[in-house]
Formats: structure tokens, sequence, C-alpha cells
């Protein structure tokens, strides 16, 4: 599937600064960048890798007024959406140094707090299955309400709450996947499925011997997700991040099957 | 039914300090004190009217060194044990004013956080039938785990951990009780089918036009509970309060149908 | 001191609704009320005492759809500002019953998580100077930003983050006291200082043998404060409370002098 | 500065299980392992690589029964204790890929919590020197209590305790750094000079072009550190890790100067 993306968005900096970035998609399996390009308004530009290699994130210096930024993409999708359902976790003392940290709890998925929780719920599943089955149950039991959550929102909130957007559906799979000692990890991604479009985030699960794309949501298929980067958690593939005052004025972002 | 307790603890306390206790049962709807004795070593005992105007509290001050606490009472509940399916909520605009700050969250009852769930799993019922359900859900859902939880722990926690002892069950109650709208508190007591004998913590929900005892670990009955205190939560409640070192040595808590 | 209130706001309300309000200056010790009047819509409205017996509180069943609340009052605040560095703490042992709740953790205010730097930093004070201490060093670590918080936000997070509104600093300033076992309470009140004029919250600390207004953000004293409510923290004293959807569409708070 | 190591401790696991240790002196910049033998009773071993490719952790599959752990080392240290005052931060434009996710916040370390803490308190100082100041802070403010923490506590926590040890010092050091923008990660270490000898956790913080280790609780120099491990708290560097259950049946670290 080829997607295209196109992002415009005005961001407003009283002073100068140095912002990070993650906006554009990765050089990665299953994904090949047909064309990109980003323009960053007069902002000087550092390219580093992202967490775990993948994609590269951006060092934004930007000098102290309005800045705007325009990327446009276009992204031949090449990985299959698998049914994970007969895929066998690999025994922990097989996984790839790389992935161990994946197991662990971080800033906002205290997945140690879950253990009880997802042994009770799905310990009668194994690999693929568990993952499969845990993904229907949180696509069954939140709702998606924009505005329910912000920026703070962890995945006890989340859990209580039963509700939520896209970063909250992805800490709840990475938590229950890691709780049952699986590895998994945020995903920032495009999805052309995703109504009305925006910046997505999806989760990927150590499953065989390679991640694989889960959307908790149940937005998009693993075939129709152009990924950007990876991480421990919605604080480590944020699209944006920045210590000093930044407002966003504007913010459109298009996505679709071409 | 008529209660006896009989309660022998050793503090030690390395210097002199004044401590806060709720062991005493109360004078409380529904249960007669037909005998009390209570023995604080050589401490210097202050009592006071307990949270809501339930049972007393004491404030002893203690010398720096080793006290015994020796409390027995034999105690004639006469409250029924009623089913709560029939109860209705009194609706919002009728409840007693006293009775208004248990609709709201506390220091381990964080029951704002809870209302999505709590719509969404119980929404369809109503009154004593959403109470009986969610008791039903609670002893259900939860393990009873001697050592899973401690003084810190919130219900937050206990609802990702499903597992808890009697004071984590008597907080996820009062939570969905209140995210339901439907006051609750938390009750010290002791029960005469705890195993194995211990001090007790249960609930109460404002049903119809009074408070009703709800032990959502199952354990008893409201006709075989002596009532101590009430409060928010386990905070209020608790049995010994110290902010100077306390050391308990020894505890013997027997409580038995007479 | 002569304060006059106006407050308007229009709600919207999607459909019925019983909603709480905390609006009306009490008829409390220091103040009396010249004048007040207040319209609620086409609401029903029953009035019950406020938590602790301070003040009114409203439930209003209001009908799905905008309502305009008007309050207007003269109130005479006779109450002097007193300074607190002389007075002194009552002992634990002679603190009325009623009093003694507010010597304990609430939702937003977990004062067991202070008491080590609490005795570190205030420690070889006592009594009102102790407290005097308190406010002053929170005024100063803290910083007022409009903004900075939210209804979420807890003592902890206010204490690393150094800054916040009126709520954050009322909140910080009873963790303080409770946490050095000197009851303190938050407290909804208008002040004539307060700029711009909004709702304002402030404390009441337990000192002598009664309650003393504190505004730890220094903005107003003692006899410039009209009291609405009193509570354990924000959640107890929030000027208008529902669990339904209700959109706050316009707020005036005017106070002033006269 | 040679420092020799002994380890030996006894694990009750009621069950087969896979866990995870931490316990080998890592082949680590500054640091030579001259000798070092690990025994793991019955257990089934694999390495992998540590977080950050530092060090190795162990993958144990072990037999459902009592297993003697035993480790002995003599790791030289060359690393000199550097002052840090002089050192400067490299701007973020310049940071290496893998050393940016040390600058943001974890599982136990909320850094995004206390930006403004640290802007007001060490806003006037820049890169080692700002460093230093906070490490001077920290031990100036903490109290070492054993006990006074659990595997739970957070850094919002300790901060508000202000008391803790190791690893909570370890946290708020980590924390603070990563507010100031300066990456900085947790460290198991063994340190000669720790009373009474245990298992260590510190800091380093990335400074010029390179990583530093400072110990926050004062007590051991770069130089007198052996690494084991980093991560980003202390959930990624604990000594053992298993999510069945695990009973340790005794421990003895000993440390010395050789």
């Amino acid at each position: 599937m080829r997607i295209s993306i196109e992002v415009t968005m005005t961001y407003r900096f009283p002073e100068p600064n140095t912002v990070f970035f993650a906006i554009e998609a990765a050089d990665y399996d299953g994904q090949t960048i047909e064309q990109q390009r980003m323009m960053l308004g007069e902002a000087t530009v550092d390219r580093i890798a992202g967490d775990s290699g993948v994609g590269q994130r951006i060092w934004a210096r930007v000098p102290g007024n309005d800045m705007e930024l325009y990327y446009t993409a276009t992204i031949d999708v090449t990985r299959p959406a698998i049914p994970l359902v007969g895929l066998e976790a690999m025994p922990l003392h097989r996984l790839p140094a790389e992935v161990v940290p994946y197991l662990r709890p971080s800033r906002y998925c205290q997945s140690d707090k879950f253990i009880a929780f997802v042994n009770k719920r799905f310990g009668h599943l194994q690999g693929g299955a568990k993952i499969a089955a845990m993904r229907d149950w949180i696509e069954a039991e939140l709702s998606y309400v924009p505005g329910s959550s912000d920026a703070d929102t962890n995945v006890l909130e989340t859990f209580a709450g039963r509700q939520g957007v896209c970063r909250d559906y992805a800490h709840l799979f990475c938590t229950m996947a890691r709780a049952a000692q699986i590895p998994a990890r945020a995903v920032a991604a495009y999805g052309a499925d995703v109504v009305p479009p925006d910046f997505h985030a999806v989760a990927e699960v150590w499953l065989g011997d390679a991640w694989h794309l889960v959307d908790p949501t149940g937005m998009c298929q693993a075939d129709g997700l152009a990924v950007v980067a990876v991480g421990r958690d919605a604080y480590d593939i944020a699209f944006m991040e920045s210590q000093a005052p930044a407002e966003l004025i504007t913010q459109i972002v298009n996505v679709a099957r071409v």
C-alpha cells in the first residue's frame, strides 16, 4: 500500500530554542520511502538516529519567532498484516539484548502493577494468542474519547478510566504485554485509516523473532501504517518536544492511500 | 449475634509519644456493647468522638518504653443482614449534609478516575442492585493475597493488580460506589468470620436513608460485624497512628461468636 | 472591611443534571452577610450545610440547556488579621474531635510523604512560628503561574514543580501543616485583593483554640477574605461539581472593597 | 585502585523460573577485569549485553529449589576522579543518538515535573558547575535512612520525603540533571567505600563528550567504583529481577580495596 503524508504546522517560539522533532517516516522494515521532504522554516537542523536505531529525529535550533514546518512524503508499505494468533513468544533467555529493555515499565506504563491482572485474565493463553486477546480486550473495554486524557495521563489512570486516545491505547497494550513478559514498545506512525487524520500512536510487540505492529485502537492494520519512531512510551515518541515555551498555532495532517 | 473480642498488643516506643488508637467497638446502630474494657499500660488516655461521630478514638500519651494494650469486649450485634439489591439510591439533592463528603475521592480512593469504567460496567443498574453487582464483581475479580499490598497502596494500583487484603477490597468498593455517586465510607470492624482473626476493614454504603455494612471480601455479613470506626479510607480508620517511631512487638486478635 | 461580590456565570448542560455549587459566602465567624442573592436560572435548588458545618452548598437540578448563575453579596469582614507567630499549637490530645480529621492526608495532599522534610526544615520551630515559616517558605519557593496546574495536580507534583495557582499553594500549606501534626484545611473564599478577580483558595490552620485564615499566595490577609466553604482539599471546596457534562461558557467574578 | 568483590547469595525458587541477574562487573571504560568468576548453582545461563551495551546480564533458568550464587572478582579501576565543576554541557544538537534517551523521564524519575524547580534553584549555573551543585544539594538535603524507601518509591516521593537509600539518591540526581536537559542515567556498581558493604546505585552524567560517574550519596568517588550496569533508573539496573516468586535467603556482599 502506498501512503501519502502531508503535514503543515506553525509553531510560535517566543525565544530562540532547541526543539526535538519526530515527524519523518523511518527507513524501516516493511516500508520504503519513495519521496520525502522536510522544511523547518529558518531552523538549523541536525539529524540523529531515533531510539533503537529506528528512523531519524531532528534537533532544530529555532530563532525566536514563528516557524512553519512542512513535511511531505510518499511511503510504500510492503509489510503484510500478519495474524498474530499463530506466532510464538520467544523464550526470555533467547531475546536479543536490544529487545530486553522493552520488557520493563516506563514513565507512563507501570507494567509492574499489572502482573496479577494479566495472569488472571490472559494466563491461560500463550504468545500471539495472548497478545491478540489483550488487543481485543483493550479495543472492547476502552472508549476512544478525544480530550479524555492529557500528556500526563498514565496507564493506571487509563485502566481505571476506560477511555483515552491512541497514546492511551498504546500504553495499555504495551503495559499488558510487558506484564506478561512479552516485549512491547510504543510507535509513532501515520495511518491511512485514522479518522480524522492525525499523528497516530500504535505499538510493536516482539513475537517469533521480529517486531510486529499492533494498533490497539483497531483503526489500522500493519499494512496501513508508516512508522516514524519507537520508544518505551509516548514520551519517547512525541512528535515535538521542547522544554522552553512553544505554542502550536496550526496543525494539519493529511494521510491518504495513493 | 453476640461477638466476643480480645486484643493483646505490645508496642515499643523508643521515646515519649502521643499516639492515636481506634480499637474499641462503637456504641452504634445495630450493636450494643455488653461489656468492654481497655487497658493501655501506663499511658494517659483522652477519648474523643470518632469521624462522623461514630465510636470513640483514644489519644494515648505514652512514656518511652514498652506498652501493653489489652482490650476485651462482648458486643451484641442486632442489625440484620439486609439484601442490598432491593434498596434504592437516594437522589443526590436529598442526601443529608453529613453524608455528602463520602461522595468524594480521598487519599487512597481516587474515585474521580473511575467514572467511565463504572458507567460502562454498571451503568445499566440502579441503587442497591448496582451496589450488589459492584460488590460481587470485586469479590470475583480480586484475589485475597496477604502481603500483596502495603500502607501506601492506592486504589489505582489495587484495580490494576487485582489483589489485596481487606483494606484494598474496601477501597475499591468505596471508589466504585462514589464514582457512581452513591456515598460510601471505610469501616474498621471486628468480624466473627475473619480467618485468621484480625482487625478487619469493610465498607458502608448509603442506600435508602441509612448506612449499610458491606464486606467486599465476602468474609462477613452485616450481622457478624462489630463496628469500630468510619472514615473516608484506610488512613481515617487505622487502628493505630503515630508519627514518631513505634514498633509493634506482638499482636493477638481473637474474635468469636458467643 | 466590607467586601462586595458579584459573580456571573453561564453553564451549558447538554442534558438534565444534578450539580453541586459552593458559591455563597458563609455565615461564619468573623464575617457577616449584609445582603446576598443567588439566582440559578431555572434550576430547582436544595441547600445543605457545607463540610464541617461551614456555609451552605447547593444541589441544583438543572434542565438540559444553558443556565445563568448570578450571585451578588455584601459581606462585612470583622475578623482581624492576627499575626500567627505568637500562637501556640494545641497539644494533640486536646484537639476537638471535629478538628482531628484535618490532621490527615487527602486526595491531593499526601501529607504522609512530607514528614521528614517538614521535620528537617521546620522542626526547630513550634506552633505559630512554624506555621508562619511554612507560609513564608511557600510564598518564596513557589511561582504563581496561571495554567501551570490542572484539576489533577497533586501536592507531590506541586512541590517538585515549584509553581501553581492558589489551589496548589493551599494544598502545599495544608500538607506541610498536617505533616507537622497541626490541623489545616482548604478554604474557598473571595478576596478583595485577588488580581485579577477570581474565585480564591486559601487555608485555615488550627492554632490556639481556633481556626485561622492563611493565604499562602500572600495576596490576601484574613481581614480581606470572605469564606465560602472548607474541606480537606480542592475537591471538597470546588465552586462547581458535576459528573455529567457541563460546559462553562462565561465567568465573571468581581470582588471589591466597599 | 584495585577492588576485590565477593558476593554470596542463596535464593529459594518454589518453581522452575527464568530470572535476570546484573551482578558481574562490566568490561567498561576506566576499569579492567583482572579476574572474575560467577557460579549460579544448577542454573542454565545465557549472557546478553546490558542496556546501552554496558556489561553483561544473565538470564538464568533455574530449577525449582534453592540456588546458591557465588561471584568473585578483582577489578582494576583506572579512571580518575575528575572534578565535574569545570566540564561543559554538550549542546543538545550535538548529543550522540544513544545518549538522547537519557534526557527523558522514566518509571521512577518523573523529571518532567522538576523543570521549574531546577530552573529556579540551579538556573544560574551551567554544565559541570550545575551538576556539582545539584549533587551537593542532594547530599545536603537528603538523609540516608535504610528502610525509608522500597522498590515502589518514586522520585516525587523521595523529593518530598527527603530521605532514602542509594537508589533514591541516584533517582533524584538523574531527575534533576534531566530536568536541566543534561543526560543522566542510573548505574549499578560496587563501591569500596560503601558502609556497610552492599550493592550500590550511583549515576552517570554526560558532560563534555563522555559519561562521568557521580555518587550522590557522597560515599564513593569515581575512582572507587566498579560499574556493573546502566539504565534509565533502578528498574533497569536491578541486580535480580523475577516475575515468579523468588525468596532471598542469604546475601553477603564484600567489597574491599586490595
